[in-house]
């Protein structure tokens, strides 16, 4: 078994150490297990491998509960013998996703900030039957030095009667205080979460937690399973040239103050182009108040751009990882990790004036956003954290490319056939052939600016024809849409595969 | 004219007192005039009057700023002779919501959050010409002490080189005091709001404002012009009478807290029903964080069950006005009226715990909300604060009557025809059929719970048809829909009159 008595700083918990097996074999069906994890950082691995493994020979589910997204030793180990029967608040796992289609999973699709309050509070369940958390180390106190991640971690622990921690030997112990641990008291009494600055310290290192508490704890040697970065492409480096030009715009006019604001990006192609742009650019002391901090960090750090950056998840790149590691020293000066509660906090991103930048699925006409399902019924990941940062930013734009499906499928429509973000909480959105900028107008005038700025040019005569017809139709209602055709898109696509009229 | 000298405290202002007809003729086409008034509350009614005759026979338009919708003789005057050109941030009257709906006006439908911040940083437009604002009385210093409402008069006022004030001698003297005023730094300055109970003061009791910025005092003698309550109707009791069970059943849950949370609800019968059921009901110390403080508000003071109610506007019917000047000397220790940037903010909506209770112009099977679009196109009144509370509450619930027009309309749709709240932001929905609980169930569970709790019986075999076919066709997709047929109760309604099929 892998040596894991330096880390179990509290010698009475020595006794604890188990294997996985020990511990899956103890998990009963149906129970809820809260686990660590956002992104694929810091979720648990080795009690889900052997769970899996368990439910090969002996079928059954349990409900998981993460922060995010994880790796696949949880969701895609456990996906694959149908081990899940509700999944809550995030998945981007690509077994997973067909379960949640087609009726095997029950998955809650819940703004990243609320679900810990949404559990704690009892309106989903009160009490999970265990908090699963990976841990760097335990202290003499018997409280838990996070990983990689925070996310629901700490609310999960404080809520739980019964912990598991995988204590994961591939974590460097230099991760120790790089987290800042600050859960909530729930109403009637919730106090200001103290956050002026996006590097304030409000909380512990640790994730607070008892000996007794602990009843298992299980070595761990398997990495974080992070992705490579896909190369950027030519889309994503227009949207990110769209959005440096844009922000200057602002500075300019006085509309944004002179060193921005805090930066929100999330995950992926256009997120990390528009920071790689930024890391080519001029703006220096930038700072983040984010989620996900990626490969794209370091080299703000590295060029001397990045003032801080605060998140909940620290994953980049296997790459990015081995580069964070040998240079950590100095990297840990720059990077905070909070609970999901924290970064996502409608108070404290409405406070700090965040910059939120987020991938939209496709807009439509009206600004409207859909962020979840294709075609309006499969849903491919999920909200995530966008709506927290969306809704309570200082200005919120949303990124798509125009086509998907080599052209087949049009970006902008004219009635988004799910809807995740609304026409009030989007200031401006991006596309590779331009910026529509709607703050200050009304239905009618989004209309013309979404298709004319935003919407592909083999696109473009199809929407306004869709929009001068509706405007007739409705004699110029405020919203005007022809309701028989408003998904007249989708369901071309449908029946043809091709959104286009030929 | 009226004799205000004992109003304006400050005598060097004497000079400033002009006629309403003497500021008309110094408006300009064009300009933006930011005034105050939330609800039929504390609006400028003199100048706007005045105003409208003269473009009577100079046809001419201005922007129009308010906190919320107005009186008469602010948006119907002005509507009267076209006189309107940008409006927002949310409006209710007759005659200005068909030129909303026929491309006469650009109706800015704003989170009232939000509009304060827009207008301040710049996202629509810097500076307003000036700000007219209702006020009791002007302080030697040049503060203006409010009347009925704040709104956001105490933004327009900062942000204003320009200043006219109506000073109206319908309200009372006693007025002062009853007011907390706060406008929020702008980031990266802002603080958190220390609000940590709904009865905290963190303001001034005044507008703050200075002498030079006044270019105009206007007397006015003008009431208030709010509506007589219509009595409750059947459906509203029932809805109410749902409420307070489910409130009673959450408590003994231990999922609320004893004395409940701050109630939040919106304007009209069903809410005034609601809190009419607070009045008969057992639970006592109420604390209400609301908007608008109407009627039931007094009732409830009489009934010795209100600790205190926060809002922005003080709005009761006729007689309630009466009946609250009467007992001012007692009301005015319950009452306290904030910025609708503060009554609203989801800062402190958050923080409180808020249960927030609105009225949904349609809901769909899967829990999102349409509170803004007659049938997707036409403007009925706009968002108002509903997604202010909704998306930051700890308890969000949404009422509708199962139908409309007799029958003809389903509030419960396979497919909302304008959506302003999304699924993730709504815990329960109310009809007077009974009680969609939400919370914790995945879409496929949501849709039999709205159709066999909330849908008219008449319907719920048309839903249910519909959402088993839709479950059949996407082999069970995370949110089954037909998308040919997803608006089709719309489209019959506006082909026959009647979203039943016969």
């Amino acid at each position: 078994m892998i040596d894991i008595t330096d880390r179990v700083r509290n010698k009475d918990l020595l006794g604890k150490i188990v294997s996985a097996e020990e511990v899956a074999n103890w998990i009963q069906p149906g129970w809820t297990i809260a686990c660590s994890g956002f992104t694929a950082s810091a979720y648990p691995k080795a009690v889900p491998l052997a769970l899996a493994e368990r439910m090969k020979k002996d079928p059954f589910q349990v409900n998981i509960w993460t922060g995010a997204s994880t790796g696949p030793e949880l969701d895609g180990a456990l996906a694959e013998v149908k081990g899940i029967k509700q999944r809550l608040p995030y998945q981007t796992d690509s077994k997973l996703r067909p379960l949640i289609n087609d009726g095997t999973v029950d998955y809650l699709d819940l703004h990243l900030s609320e679900s810990a309050q949404l559990t704690r509070t009892g309106f989903i369940k009160k009490k999970p039957n265990f908090a699963l958390v990976e841990a760097c180390a335990i202290t003499e106190e018997g409280n838990l030095i996070p990983t990689t991640s925070l996310g629901n971690a700490a609310s999960y622990v404080q809520n739980a009667d019964t912990v598991v921690v995988e204590v994961n030997t591939t974590q460097p112990l230099e991760l120790e205080g790089m987290h800042d641990v600050y859960v909530p008291l729930d109403p009637p009494n919730r106090l200001p979460i103290p956050i002026v600055h996006a590097d304030d310290r409000i909380g512990t290192t640790f994730i607070p937690c008892t000996p007794d508490k602990i009843k298992y704890i299980v070595p761990c040697d398997v990495k974080d399973h992070t992705r490579d970065l896909s190369p950027i492409d030519e889309n994503s480096k227009k949207m990110a040239a769209f959005t440096l030009e844009f922000l200057k715009a602002e500075i300019k006019a006085g509309r944004m103050p002179k060193g921005l604001l805090p930066l929100q990006s999330g995950v992926g192609n256009v997120a990390n182009a528009v920071l790689e742009g930024f890391v080519e650019g001029d703006m220096t002391d930038l700072v983040v108040y984010t989620e996900v901090i990626q490969d794209a960090m370091l080299d703000l750090i590295d060029a001397g751009k990045l003032k801080f950056a605060s998140g909940t998840a620290f994953s980049p790149s296997p790459a990015g990882m081995d580069r964070f590691y040998k240079g950590i020293d100095k990297y840990r000066k720059y990077i905070l990790l909070r609970p999901e509660e924290i970064s996502n906090s409608p108070e404290v991103v409405h406070r700090l004036g965040v910059i939120a930048m987020n991938t939209a699925l496709e807009v439509d006409i009206y600004g409207n956003i859909n962020s979840t399902h294709v075609t309006g019924t499969k849903m491919m990941n999920g909200i995530g954290g966008s709506g927290d940062f969306a809704r309570n930013a200082y200005l919120t734009i949303f990124y798509t490319p125009s086509t998907a499906k080599g052209g087949k499928i049009s970006s902008v429509v004219p009635f988004c056939s799910h809807i995740d973000h609304t026409e009030h909480d989007v200031d401006v959105i991006i596309s590779e052939y331009g910026i529509a900028d709607l703050r200050g107008l009304e239905p009618r005038t989004r209309a013309l600016e979404v298709i004319n700025k935003c919407a592909h040019p083999d696109y473009r005569p199809m929407l306004l024809d869709y929009y001068e017809r509706a405007l007739a139709a409705t004699k110029k209602a405020a919203t005007p849409h022809l309701l028989h055709e408003a998904l007249s898109f989708h369901t071309r696509f449908l029946e043809t595969g091709d959104m286009r009229k030929f």
